[in-house]
């Protein structure tokens, strides 16, 4: 058996083929590249049972991602990050079996770890030595470590806002950082001009054909985590969409492998935030593709993106699923990550909150069904983002006396 | 099988019995307690063999652990921690082979998640309604939320300069959190006098007997993770030195099951930052205790631990694997911290950055041998303590232009 079965690129739109072993960017008509496997082969020679025994992280698809040469993986243990069962929250909820996919658990503390980790190493398998972003903070803080790994040089744009704990990620990383007063989409220009004027890799959203086939392990480990029996519903924090994307074409993969069931996809969940829900709108209009949402605000900050450049994408995907796209106000997040923190001890990202927000929204009013296999993807760690949780906490000094939880003036959120 | 093969608590001083089924702190002589289980019905009836399949996380090994029902294991998918391959710092160093276990990868950021897993889930087994403990912060904010998960109440004090965020982890579990104008003795002393006064469950180190049980688990995939046969050197930052003394007890479990080599041990490696040494003193001068060490400060705030109760205990793991300890100056610390980020992309906490720098150390002198295998814990994630890393960061306009890396006025440390 080959270490992995990638055959071609071919345009999201169009269909046209690319070659997988050259840098590429976007397509001819400036769409992003899709990554095709030769299914046909694979779904004769690869059995599930293959993955008994091997390493427990997103690597143990290797057959169904782009890096040719083991070689030249580069891994710090991402993936295969814990489904865990939310009773409490769910019995709040009224979603008797809700669960969590919990993407904190992870280096660098989110998801985006996983299209670093596949993006990087395709990027050191074809040669890249130098490349560049834009970024909300997380996936500069991803990207940057991994190419440190790989021994790659990277430049990052993030917007003055971005949370301050990636700034120092990328920095310690030895990146070349950069922050803007504006947004992700400021950003974007400063790089694409860069990019142009110092040929530099575009490691945009989207811009490269790989981060996909990253995020897409998220949809590989939700199957197997559930023993191919997949869930009813799949809710996802919804910025460029990617993990979104990346999931349904998982399952779309594994249902040609014959892995998991012809007939049944979950019902895909975009989840945005009030301030910046230019899916949703698309959504609730039925149309194909989004509009750039102006003046875009939200504490939910991975999930503040006006334009995604994989829109169309992302629609395609709940429209085909029978899924939907649902807003959540910030006040609502907040209110959920507590809930959580307090309920399951389980301290999420705000994106991660907007979506369980979205899950309670959902069952009542009877979206969500009664008994459905519900799963939220929490994108990272709430730790990543301690300004969203406020404290006043009285300080003692050395010989001061204390009185116990139930009883107490101790600090309360 | 039975699911948990405990059988009693003994007195680390003295062997005294005790019995496991009741809520239990110290012993009557004032020490800390050793679960110990029945390892000779357990060398019949468990095979390694029997992990294969299992959940990758820590209540795999469940048979050598506490909890007597599944029903009262609190979990949220911890353990099983990546070992990553170290090649380009290592090769900076002179060690050929050169591992780290992250203990990043966790929930709550930090291995204290494990103390706090089994902890907590063996409190609910012995009906514990409220707990209070002191802590340098990332214990505190690993056992409020899992306490929270379980339904237990939990009153927190912590020094006011601990890490932030481990503060805002607290309050959004819902914990009587308070901070002290001290350290970390000095909170000691206030839930001492608050425990006795209002009779909560004292769950500081080791005064209960079951965190020593989670952070044994690390020894246990340690071994597993290298198919059983262990490393010559594991280097461990210490503080409290639980993970040190958990460490020990598991490979000495393994030894009597017969699943390592009964006549081979790693070195164990205590190590200490300059500013708070009292076991690197004690362990130069040939003692079996520590002295409290004055004044104590350091960045790596997880081992600002003047006086261990366990101290006797992590002397002798020392003592008897011919290990050694070693302290280290936070100048290194922060110049090995960049190392590691810049030349492996693992951004790791300043405690995980000085047991690295510990290696680096015994390598030059030749206490690690050339082609030895070592295995450095990392024991949090370098984002929960975002203040370590010192960053200028150039501020564009929206219609600035940049250059790139290798030839730029990017932000660098």
């Amino acid at each position: 058996m080959k270490y992995s079965y990638v055959s071609h690129l071919s345009c999201s739109k169009t269909s046209k083929k690319y070659d997988v072993n050259t840098v590429q960017n976007l397509s001819d008509e400036g769409s992003p590249l899709l990554v095709e496997y030769d299914l046909e082969s694979l779904r004769k020679e690869w059995k599930k049972s293959d993955l008994i025994g091997r390493e427990n992280n997103l690597w143990r698809y290797h057959e169904l991602l782009p890096v040719k040469d083991e070689q030249n993986v580069v891994s710090m243990g991402e993936g295969m990050t814990p489904i865990i069962e939310m009773p409490a929250i769910g019995k709040d909820m009224g979603i008797e079996n809700l669960y969590m996919k919990d993407e904190g658990i992870i280096p660098t503390g989110t998801f985006k770890a996983r299209g670093a980790a596949v993006g990087i190493s395709k990027a050191k398998e074809l040669g890249v030595k130098e490349l560049a972003m834009p970024t909300n903070g997380n996936a500069g803080a991803s990207w940057s470590l991994f190419a440190a790994r790989a021994g790659i040089s990277s430049t990052i744009v993030m917007p003055i806002d971005a949370p301050e704990i990636t700034r120092n990620e990328c920095a310690v990383s030895g990146a070349n950082l950069y922050l803007v007063n504006g947004l992700i989409s400021d950003a974007g220009k400063i790089v694409g001009e860069a990019v142009k004027e110092h040929d530099l890799y575009d490691v945009s959203t989207l811009k490269e054909p790989y981060r996909i086939e990253g995020k897409k392990t998220m949809g590989l480990e939700i199957a197997e985590q559930f023993h191919w029996e997949i869930p009813d519903v799949i809710l996802y924090p919804t910025g460029g969409g990617v993990g979104l994307i990346g999931i349904y074409k998982a399952l779309k993969e594994l249902q040609a492998l014959g892995w998991i069931k012809a007939d049944k996809m979950p019902r895909l969940v975009a989840v945005q935030s009030a301030g910046c829900a230019p899916i949703v709108k698309a959504w609730e209009e039925g149309k194909k593709e989004s509009e750039f949402w102006d003046a875009s605000e939200t504490i939910a900050f991975g999930i503040n993106v006006p334009k995604a450049l994989g829109d169309f994408l992302v629609l395609d995907a709940v429209y085909e699923t029978e899924g939907c796209a649902v807003s959540i106000r910030d006040e609502d997040v907040i209110e959920e990550q507590k809930l959580l923190s307090q309920k399951e001890g389980t301290f999420v990202c705000p994106e991660g909150a907007a979506a369980f927000y979205a899950a309670r929204q959902l069952r009542q009013n009877n979206w969500i069904k009664e008994g459905e296999k519900v799963v939220v993807l929490n994108t990272g760690a709430g730790i990543k983002y301690p300004d969203t949780v406020n404290v006043e906490v009285p300080v003692l000094e050395k010989n001061d006396s204390i009185q116990p939880a139930n009883d107490s003036a101790g600090g309360k959120l």
